[in-house]
């Protein structure tokens, strides 16, 4: 996605372990038109691998939600977050799956509610990042485990210089990025930065 | 906002607290249809009371953001949320208030990075719920002390029993809500709801 790759090398920053700040546009500042069009980016490439029929988009809360939620408008399909801490108002029987925060630090437990989607929902999940590939692995865990049928993974950037794709691979469904980040300079700020 | 109305009377459950469980329709699973609809009752509604111009939709993670995506796209402004735990990915200057947590308990920091919007921009507050008001307080003290310019502050769900709209008054901006909850009864389940 061009737009997307644009705006990564004009202004995406590295900070210390390789993380990447991108939150003037992805996880705390959103642009609509930049957000809507990572939805239909998701779409066009889903479609083009076969997945034409989405009942449900699944991510994780926070950062997740902008971009699913945009690929939910272009498919029309609901959308689903798993929540990191179960709240007071998910009293009823909640599947759960922890995934470790890179940004965060410790293991982050993800909560969905049984109610959420049903057994045999074609299911997309869409995350803001691929890198170690853990808690989108801990969210495939739980669509799978609540009968949901995963059609994909999308994740808006993906480090390929980490192992998330390889961890994801034996789940036999396309993985599609939006942005493939081959390589981070934390002494130079370098980001190298294509089309995923 | 009728839609929405409806899908509270069919669907809200009342919890222990007189929480209400909303969470099929807007703090776990979202319809992107209800979901743009209710951006553009949002700017319907601030429209017809003055607030044309929006720079930046401002609201906390992770519930809000959909609504304030909703309103983004309507008002075609860019959104920011406010972060409950400082990530990593936001080392540089920053802004925190506090708000206690309902449905979490105990309480909640609010983070805003300085870079989020720039001082003179005209803001509008948007959050899942108005309860006690002090979220959206705490907010909207992170909106003034950056520099912006509070415009209006929008609720998709007010809980006219409690004193949220009361604390805010003092602010002397538009409060909207698109459904009001005049009255929950834990005993029967009964939510008295009306447009907002």
């Amino acid at each position: 996605m061009k737009a997307l790759v644009d705006r990564i090398r004009a202004e995406a920053r590295v900070l210390p372990g390789g993380l990447l700040k991108v939150d003037g546009f992805l996880n705390h500042r959103l642009e609509p038109e930049l957000t809507l069009a990572m939805g239909r980016a998701f779409r066009d490439r889903f479609e083009a691998l076969g997945v034409r029929e989405v009942d449900v988009v699944v991510t994780a809360e926070a950062s997740g939600i902008a971009p699913a939620l945009a690929t939910g408008i272009a498919y029309d399909a609901a959308v689903v977050y798993a929540r990191k801490k179960r709240p007071a108002t998910m009293p009823g029987s909640v599947l759960r799956a922890e995934a470790p925060s890179p940004t965060k630090g410790g293991v982050t437990p993800l909560f969905v509610s049984t109610e959420a989607f049903a057994p045999g929902d074609r299911v997309l999940l869409i995350d803001d990042f691929l890198a170690s590939g853990r808690t989108i692995g801990a969210l495939a865990g739980l669509i799978t485990g609540a009968g949901g049928e995963l059609a994909g993974i999308g994740t808006v950037i993906e480090k390929t210089f980490q192992d998330g794709r390889a961890l994801l691979a034996p789940r036999g469904v396309p993985v599609v990025s939006l942005a493939a980040v081959d390589a981070v300079d934390e002494a130079t700020g370098r980001v190298d930065v294509r089309e995923g």
